[in-house]
């Protein structure tokens, strides 16, 4: 029997140090026109993908990024033991038309904007736990497929609140494997639900930033590292209001982030110029700016010790209509450019 | 490193022997008054579960479930390491609003009927990995809300088709853990996405029957069993229609199922006397028929080898007013009495 590899309350070391083998990540042209716009592997400039509805776009996408990330490494879909995955759309159906055409064994998940960090996580536990020698997380999500079914037709031309999000059209996949030359996944903290109310769909960071901090607190607590033993602390996707919340209440935690604390959704836009209100969101967000920025800054040296902390409002609109609350979650992967 | 545990395609074998712990059943009052009547934990009359909807039902009764799950097994939520649940409903709230409450760190699935079966690979891969001694896999379905959701207004008294199932009102939920005294996971095969074609969501055993067929063929195969080492063949739920498309196609590829082969859409109603036509489905079907049925005649000896193989249709409404047919998947689990 293996053993334990548990760490404190909610924290696991991973002493396989599953490796990130390769990656990918695609856009559409919005998410293109923003300050990661070159380092995206593809930017695609038809919403609809070259199908006929918002959803199937959706699928194209991620089966395309998925496969992207398969090509880069050298791999065959028939060599990938399992595939991790999941998304915003009603019963996932973004992923399951994509997963169908790859035919690879299939784990569906349904983390909201916290799925990349939940896929991560149970992709590592597969590699290390010797289920499998490589595997696949992925996920994405759609502008127009998320406004159809979060919010307003887009014909209406809703206007949005300052608080307001903006979902990311863009997939990101990561192929892990034993013995790859890294970035090595060697923490996971799995997050609990937090809950503090918040009923306002249109102000989701607000809802998401104690999720965030109660995660980022435990994985300290439970690794005794401080946060300067990161380059970067990643939320993914707080935006400008639930980022500043986030700081705030690891203040009162006793942590002080904000030198090395940065939101994908603020990196993948200029809120300003592009409109984008508090920043960008979607399961997509952290996983495009994940693999488009992070995982090749640590590749080339740039940076060595990441906390990716993906989180997810994990309301439906039915549940909003009903009177409830916004239950939020936050997964933490910590990633290191070499073996610890 | 841990050893590879991975035997052929898609299957993997437990070595440290996940054992279950507790289990434990809720059904509504239909259900309850089905063939299996007498061996669910609790009948529960009042439909909404005395709460003031049917998607609030069912996290009442997913909440309710675990918790005496954990109760029976004299434990405290506290003790759990990881649940992984997941449900029908969009965005799966039926889970989300009941893990809430429970406060274990969360892994959200949507594997849609094959929940069940998805929920208990990864807590066993938890728990033999070495990264967690106590887990819950759990899920469950309400009538109500899936008849709301994915069919009609229940007001409308639409007719249902022959071949259709009625979605049960239910929720099992099992503790698994290292070194209990059985019954113990041994083997998992992880489904691939199957999808014949079939378009009409009033008949998904149709659609789900040839991914039963992939995946227990694959099991077969994998760990060079024959049909006769198991006791029971248990899919859920395939129904009346697609248990017999199942072992056509089981046939076909050169395995006789029929002597040893149910299905837990077939066991829960009595669907001639109670009008559920093709039989039960809903993720708390297989979910509440494992932990009233199987669970304790694998305790009891009556049962000493079941191979309980969950299937899910993953289309949603969308997809299907798309021009979609339905992919299906099939996640099967290797029970065994005594450590092999």
């Amino acid at each position: 029997m293996a053993q334990s590899k548990s760490l404190g309350k909610q924290t696991i070391m991973l002493d396989a140090l599953p490796s990130v083998l390769s990656y990918a990540a695609i856009v559409g042209k919005k998410e293109g026109e923003g300050p990661l716009s070159s380092q995206f592997d593809e930017v695609v400039e038809d919403a609809y993908f070259g199908t006929k509805s918002w959803e199937k776009a959706e699928s194209a996408l991620l089966f395309k990024t998925v496969s992207l990330a398969l090509e880069k490494g050298g791999l065959s879909a028939g060599e990938i033991r399992y595939i991790f995955a999941g998304d915003l759309l009603d019963q996932c159906i973004g992923t399951t038309y994509a997963v169908r055409e790859l035919q690879i064994p299939y784990f569906g998940l349904y983390g909201a904007c916290s799925t990349m960090a939940e896929g991560l996580s149970l992709a590592a536990m597969a590699i290390d736990g010797g289920f499998a020698e490589k595997v696949v997380a992925a996920t994405g999500s759609h502008f127009c497929s998320a406004e159809k079914q979060f919010r307003y037709p887009l014909e209406y031309g809703g206007q949005r609140t300052p608080t307001a999000q903006w979902t990311v059209t863009g997939s990101g996949a990561v192929v892990l494997g034993k013995g790859g030359a890294g970035p090595f996944i060697t923490h996971i903290t799995t997050g609990r639900i937090v809950d503090m109310g918040i009923k306002d769909v249109s102000n989701m960071g607000a809802a998401m930033a104690p999720a965030f901090a109660d995660t980022v607190n435990c994985h300290l607590l439970d690794t005794g590292r401080a946060p300067a033993d990161y380059d970067l602390i990643l939320s993914g996707d707080l935006g400008a209001v639930g980022g500043e919340i986030a700081l705030d209440r690891l203040d009162e935690l006793g942590w002080r982030i904000e030198k090395n604390y940065k939101d994908c959704g603020m990196l993948i836009f200029d809120n300003k110029k592009q409109d984008t209100h508090a920043g960008g969101s979607g399961c997509g967000c952290s996983a495009s700016v994940l693999c488009a920025d992070i995982l090749p800054k640590m590749r080339s040296g740039e940076l060595k010790n990441v906390l990716f902390v993906a989180t997810g409002a994990l309301m439906s609109p039915t549940s909003i209509l009903e009177g409830e609350s916004i239950p939020s979650i936050a997964h933490a992967v910590s990633i290191a450019s070499m073996p610890v």
